[in-house]
């Protein structure tokens, strides 16, 4: 990506991202609302400085099928509500204890363990409640059901997010597998990342193919995302993180560099994002700013 | 109550159980399923002689409005998922670091911590999956809708399950105060029991005034569950609880008991079982299961 073609994409992803933390400020009780330290600790991790990745996902493939901006707005952010609950309980003593995440210090370690399993368990439970409540006409009630059925799903054990965590934390200290390797990411991540697509796809009525199109561009960015996250853990310092570097290699996690190496997981990240490319064809030009968060995952930096 | 009566509504009990068993065995992942470890955790918990009260509420509320009781036993496992996974939480180290439940070795004991943190991530994330995926017919979308709405509400921090627990955690050592009690539980345990009424009731397409009335009886039985649930803590032993007995007082909960005294919490239970029946008033004979289910709360041993 060429420099001019970052700044436009940072401007935009800047631009959205404000208008995604106001709904989050919307949706979430108040900091002062009864019993009060559950709704801080709340608030603590959702505004800690999330990048709000799978909102904008979401919103842009509701978008691209002519989808109401605001309701996918609003829709989407159960899936940054998902998303934070889930870093909260991985930073936990007992999961990956970490002590930093995006450059603050972690939850239980600013409200203590019970307040963070609490407060992770409510986001958790808010996500849903923030796809079921808000009015919406009677004809899209089914859209509705089907959102949260493909949520629950990629958020769940059976090649969901938290089958790919425990697959994850059993895999530490196993020697390098790729098939392993494979399995955990599209379910740690990439699984939650296809939802995004599918979540704003849905709401906008998607056909079949579109559907389809946005899924598979949904699994390559996932990968993509996920070999440059294990890629900066290797080659970036802490302090350009926010969270703790070379923890992977310290807690001998199955990494896409410890089965690949260096040059063969950049070259692959590079492919993913080509292959994430090519799923949007049926789309055109209607589908540009999904073809720029595509190059942006691979040349992100943190 | 009378031998005779606690005799027919145990069998009754028994047999639905029994029925709700085999659904909750049908929706969870087989424990081979990978990655079998969280598997074994969610089932070890579920199946470890849960009494199924609230889908046995969501049955009868349902059924006494016409609703079909297949429909209503598998959409009624949904609330049996969400306190199972309340119970493994609470019982973790950084909560209330219980070591029994219901007689057993509680799931972090078993299972680990890092497991039951994420066993209980996944029953929360269940309940979902298991109102949103079965299909029904498109006009019964809109109240799979409300009943999602519902039960995450009442599953939430505002007036819900998690706020309540939180209240309760911060209230141990602060003076007995009859409002803070009245508070944590109406939330902790009584926006759930309300919520398995209501869940039976949109379902089954209630009238407003039904509705109403099955959350009065709702809210009048969890009160006068709670109540009984401080006595037994009190009065009863370990064994015959399965789980610590005298707990409460020494961790200087807010108790009924510790507020009002043993004598006045055993006429309050009586009191708020007595409010429960006359709810029920517009229904007639139809309600008989939901009295006898009533009596049986403020009955119970265990």
């Amino acid at each position: 990506m060429n420099t001019v073609s970052t700044e436009i994409i940072q401007e935009y992803l800047d631009a959205t991202r404000v208008g995604i933390d106001k709904e989050l400020d919307r949706l979430l009780p108040a900091a002062d609302h009864f019993p009060p330290s559950i709704h801080q600790a709340m608030r603590y991790s959702v505004f800690a400085g999330g990048k709000r990745l799978r909102p904008i996902l979401c919103l842009e493939a509701g978008c691209l099928l002519g989808g109401d901006e605001q309701t996918l707005v609003r829709l989407g952010s159960a899936l940054e509500l998902i998303h934070t609950y889930s870093l909260i309980h991985d930073d936990l003593p007992a999961l990956d204890n970490d002590d930093y995440r995006r450059g603050k210090l972690t939850n239980h370690k600013v409200f203590g363990e019970a307040m963070a399993i609490l407060a992770g368990d409510a986001l958790l439970t808010l996500a849903f409640q923030v796809l079921a409540e808000p009015p919406v006409a009677s004809d899209r009630k089914a859209r509705i059901v089907a959102m949260i059925a493909e949520l629950a799903a990629a958020s769940g054990t059976v090649g969901g997010m938290i089958g790919g965590q425990v697959a994850d934390l059993e895999g530490e200290g196993k020697p390098p597998d790729a098939q392993l390797l494979e399995t955990i990411h599209r379910a740690k991540t990439g699984a939650l990342l296809r939802a995004s697509l599918r979540l704003g796809a849905i709401y906008a009525g998607a056909a079949e193919e579109q559907y389809a199109a946005l899924s598979c561009y949904g699994e390559h960015i996932g990968l993509a995302f996920q070999i440059v996250d294990d890629l900066l853990d290797v080659e970036e310092s802490s302090a350009e993180l926010g969270k703790t570097a070379g923890k992977d290699a310290a807690q001998h996690k199955i990494t896409f560099p410890a089965v690949y190496g260096l040059e063969a997981s950049h070259r692959m990240a590079a492919e993913e994002c080509e292959r994430a490319h090519h799923s949007l064809a049926l789309f055109g030009e209607r589908a540009a700013r999904l073809h720029e968060l595509a190059d942006h995952i691979v040349h992100r930096k943190s």
